[in-house]
């Protein structure tokens, strides 16, 4: 199979947009900006949403579900959020088809079934979700709420790209209500670290955990925790965020509860999300010119076999050899795939796999079955070993253990060497400009300054991040006293 | 608590819309038609999609995920698909409200972000996946696709029934296709005998397999397959359908393949789903005037531990005893809860999980520790047993399977009680009127007759069973000549 890739120093742009088309992750659909899950990326994202939904419930999360449409009034109930919102979202007019008098076997919008309140396709759900809490909460003893929905959501974005930035995509959201302010911040900063245990242990990207600037944080929220992940271009992603809302929306929905000394108070409340912008992620962290590179954990596909022969004779003794080692692995929980086909040539296969990121390639032939050995390739370091029959098969289970952890120390040590620290406006330019990357600076703390920095230069701040030094320091900008370093870069 | 729950006698429809909210399930929202799915009951949803999942991925399909919008001129491009969901469809015409001149912080529809085509809201998604097949089929290699969506539909439906009819509703839809005609009738048999599995052996809700007569088939089918459920009210639901949709949608959307010999054949399609409505059958199969009775197979607690004790040193002492009970349930996965709530008195939970239908309730007092026993007590049939410490574990794991058994079998009993052959039309209103459940009669095998049937009965074919005696008869309306008897029912 011809790959094509164009390759990440061409176009690192270019060859994202290739290699998620032909790994068949995902591809445009006839719907402006949305796009199509295809089976093989939608197996990633299970098994992300299978170890988050987990991760979920251990710390004490029930799922639920709510309604996809939010009526206007609801909407604008909480002015920030609907502000934030309110100029890219779907809005559903009319319930009703007819046939076009005009045109036969046409179809148009019937002007007499027109709604008398307009839709809103959820762009996020804080307004249905806390408009249902009012009537959950009348007492202490109905909180915490700590629950979380899988859904899909609708943000009319102008510039679309798979899985970056779509018209819809799919995401979980947690949405919680809290008897104090100080149980609300702990719930924001638990789910904060939740999601960076998983995208670090689980999809081995490193991520900083920081909190937002008031220009960068959710619309409706007092305050945003986010982790920030580091692109191989240079460019930081915003991996997940938590969001401590204060009592924004229980003002905004009149949600309050009787405390302990039946008194009545406002409801505190958090909501937290990652989406299906985390395939993006995975993609552009560990993935090379000759196409993906998946880590373990997530690869729906942990081993493949490609069979080496000439005749059927040859293949049906590989075959024998074969089956019988797929069985081993399944005991083990490895997932594995015997290809097969005869349709295809080997270094066919051997390009698909690459292509498609297997974390390990076994091959075996005649050779292999005299000598009593396979060859094991790894897809991350593209490097083969002669391997014996003999415990090839806990061999290959530690080998999936150490290929994640490389990766992850991989994309850390690459972040480690993409965090610079610069004392000058000059410095600062010249770093995001020849290097990229994370730029560790002093700012005055204004939003005016970020603004500035943001227009000249187009990077915004990623991050405060939540382990810096205090240091005192002159703004990188304005010279205007600071208080410690932010975390700046051009971003997804 | 305080369950105030109608009877079932009193008014069916009644106690069930009570008893969906008062278990817990679901509410309805604040937006016209759409539910809240609660906690409780999304726990029993997520236990039925893992099953179907798992069945689903054991029969060779994988997961996709496709956009919640069709473009107008794609749904309207199968003409009769379009006809049939037309009429109650939610239709996006902008992409972005603004702040309202007239009314200070207020949003309007901003009439310059009209859309240049209007987009429906999936009623279903054959439109939007077949026109994406189109792509992802060129050659008898790339068939068959076998591919499942878990996700959301809207359907504008006017009159709404939490779980039963509602405007959104959560389900799966398969959508496959093949090379042949032979092979995709197989698959919609084949996926019709997966929803009869799934109901049957999880649900514990006997049905009747069919197909549907051709005014009640899918808008866009050759043949629909179905399996049809009985309630308690003697009211019929439909639990599963499967579409042989034969090349309708192929031609529709231009999907073509290069057969063997290299020559141009259009693909034969299936689709098929399931949806939150099963919750509605759940409830209504099994439960009782005392609340919800749940199946131990998709009970989200399959055993509730109740302490009664006056004491703070008699609550240590079962608590003791219960935990270590707990440890030894979770070891078999048996789902297991110890009420451990010191604010409320015995009473008052019980009512509480019978009302939730928790299939086993133990209790456990400072009695049965000095005489080394539990009180057991089945939801199913209200029975109690003082059960020995010694061997508690595995007779609650027999019972568990007990209970699941004998709620079907109490189900099929219910049922063969209720499918009534009849012969005349006056027995037919007869059976209809004074005991409900399936009428076997014989048909002519039109449309017109099918219609008056249902204007003066309001009774409709559920479906021809797959299993009926070839049996020439008359008409039990017209007179005129039947092949068979079909089974007729007034429906939900």
């Amino acid at each position: 199979m011809s790959k094509n890739l164009t390759t990440r120093a061409e176009d690192y742009s270019k060859w994202y947009n290739e290699l998620v088309v032909k790994a068949d992750l995902a591809e445009n659909s006839g719907v402006r900006g949305c796009m199509v899950i295809k089976p093989y990326g939608y197996a990633i994202w299970e098994k992300m949403q299978a170890e988050l939904d987990r991760m979920f419930k251990e710390t004490g999360h029930s799922n639920a579900y709510f309604p996809l449409f939010v009526p206007k009034s609801m909407f604008e109930a909480e002015e920030k959020n609907a502000e934030g919102f309110a100029k890219e979202c779907a809005i559903v007019t009319h319930y009703r088809l007819k046939n076009d008098p005009d045109k036969p076997g046409k179809l148009m919008v019937d002007p007499n079934a027109k709604l008398e309140e307009e839709l809103i396709v959820r762009p996020t759900s804080e307004a249905i979700i806390w408009s249902t809490y009012k009537g959950w909460v009348q007492s202490y003893r109905d909180l915490p709420l700590l629950i979380n929905q899988w859904a899909n959501v609708v943000r009319w974005e102008m510039r679309t790209r798979l899985f970056l930035r779509t018209a819809e995509f799919l995401w979980q959201e947690g949405h919680t209500a809290h008897a104090t302010k100080a149980e609300a911040i702990e719930e924001s900063e638990k789910m904060m670290n939740v999601y960076s245990d998983f995208v670090q242990d689980f999809m081995a990207i490193p991520v900083v955990k920081g909190l937002k600037t008031e220009t960068e944080r959710f619309a409706g929220a007092e305050e945003t925790y986010c982790i920030e992940a580091l692109m191989q271009d240079g460019k930081a992603l915003q991996a997940g965020t938590s969001h401590f809302l204060g009592q924004n929306f229980a003002k905004a929905f009149d949600v309050k509860f009787a405390n302990q000394e039946g008194k009545q108070e406002h409801v505190w409340g958090t909501s937290w999300g990652v989406s299906t912008r985390l395939m993006g992620a995975l993609v552009m962290t560990h993935s090379d010119d000759n196409g993906l590179v998946l880590p373990p954990n997530l690869a729906p596909i942990q081993v493949v076999i490609v069979p080496i022969f000439k005749t059927e004779e040859e293949f049906e003794k590989i075959s024998l050899v074969v089956n019988e080692l797929v069985s081993q692995f399944k005991k083990l929980r490895i997932s594995v795939k015997f290809d097969n086909r005869t349709t295809q040539k080997p270094g066919f296969k051997f390009a698909e796999w690459e292509l498609k990121g297997v974390p390990v390639r076994i091959a075996v032939g005649p050779k292999d079955l005299e000598n009593g050995t396979f060859e094991v390739a790894r897809r991350d370091t593209l490097s083969k070993e002669v391997v014996s029959k003999d415990g090839i098969v806990s061999y290959i289970n530690d080998l999936l253990e150490t290929i994640q952890t490389d990766l992850f120390q991989k994309a850390l040590y690459y972040r480690k060497e993409h965090i610079t620290e610069v004392n000058s406006f000059e410095e600062f330019k010249d770093v995001l400009e020849n290097k990229g990357g994370f730029i560790s600076a002093h700012w005055d703390g204004t939003p005016e300054t970020e603004e500035k920095i943001k227009d000249l230069t187009k990077a915004t701040i990623r991050c405060i991040p939540l382990d810096r030094k205090e240091e005192a320091g002159k703004c990188v900008f304005s010279g205007l006293e600071s208080a410690g370093r932010v975390l700046f870069a051009k971003a997804y």
